[in-house]
């Protein structure tokens, strides 16, 4: 199956996402002035470290599987229980580009608003093309997996909001007041997303 | 397996905060004044939502398996697949903890913030239940499954935080403007956590 290889690529990818999420997250909770601060921040932090500690299962097995091309091998039981973690990783895409866009309310300066916005914009379309593929999939193995492909997103369009448009005018969250802060880079052109370094 | 039962009610109880929760947060994220806020409760019940999802399965699946006795007949696969499904709802109802003391700080009336604080307190005591029934099942059949305790808690004191007491003096959040807010309770006596209705 090519859609394991290019899974893997996405489930790599949203996996350095996180380490450079945390290294951003970090400082806020550090200087956090009050305990809903910190808790707010806290609790993201961990929801990221609760789906890290699965990647960090499903990518090296992903990766067998494409290596050894061993997907035809897997009896019912492996297939569906493979299709189920990856739909669950969808839902961790969706969470996670909601963490980014409400971190985006916390930070003034365009150099972190830049990285968390382009990893929201990617963290946006792996999270569609996972939904396709799980689509694909469950499709194609109908006998042996129902793919819950839910939005949970009905009825709302908080996801149509631009929200690095709307957090630009957010009032200053605790950032404003790290001692560590990345320096202001004037220019706004040539910011690259490696720019701001991860922890 | 008698811990089969006890992980049942413990969902099935947990399902029933979810509908309650959500007929509390709704209303918040109706009346939003602000995209910030809106995205902030929209994003709890969508992870509120999916937990219910996966607990719409799980659920009855115990319940089969208590009720027939077949524990004993699972196969390996099934038995790892079954501990891993219930560790994931370990970190469910964790982060519902969390849900319920982040949302404390947007109620200032007491009828609502002790309908969310008993939920909060019971949920802490499932958590550590389910934390407890995961260690004993996985030393039982640690040739099966190896499961991850961890907490994500370490080095953090947040969790040692009263947040009921620490939320009690938070700024008014957008709870103080909805228009049928539940009339404020004169008497903080005798009221019960069903005196709140949820949806
Ligand atoms: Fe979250
Ligand atoms: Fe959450």
């Amino acid at each position: 199956m090519q859609e394991i290889s290019q899974l893997h690529a996405i489930f790599d990818r949203t996996r350095g996402y996180i380490n450079r999420f945390m290294g951003i997250i970090q400082p806020i909770i550090d200087a956090a002035q009050d305990e809903h601060t910190r808790l707010y921040y806290h609790h993201i932090l961990e929801e990221e470290e609760q789906r890290m500690g699965r990647l960090q299962e499903l990518i090296p097995y992903l990766e067998s599987l494409a290596a050894e091309n061993k997907t035809d091998k897997l009896s019912d039981r492996e297939l569906s229980q493979m299709l189920s973690d990856i739909n669950l990783e969808r839902f961790g895409l969706h969470n996670f580009r909601e963490h980014l866009e409400l971190s985006l309310y916390e930070f003034q300066d365009d150099a972190t608003r830049q990285v968390l916005d382009g990893m929201r914009e990617k963290t946006h379309e792996d999270y569609l093309h996972v939904k396709e593929m799980m689509a694909t999939l469950s499709s194609r193995f109908s006998d042996v997996y129902q793919a819950d492909l839910t939005d949970h997103d009905e009825g709302h369009d908080i996801h149509q909001v631009d929200h690095l448009k709307a957090s630009a005018s957010a009032p200053h969250g605790v950032a404003s007041v790290i001692k560590h802060s990345p320096a202001p880079t004037p220019a706004k052109k040539g910011l690259t997303v490696g720019s701001l370094k991860g922890k």
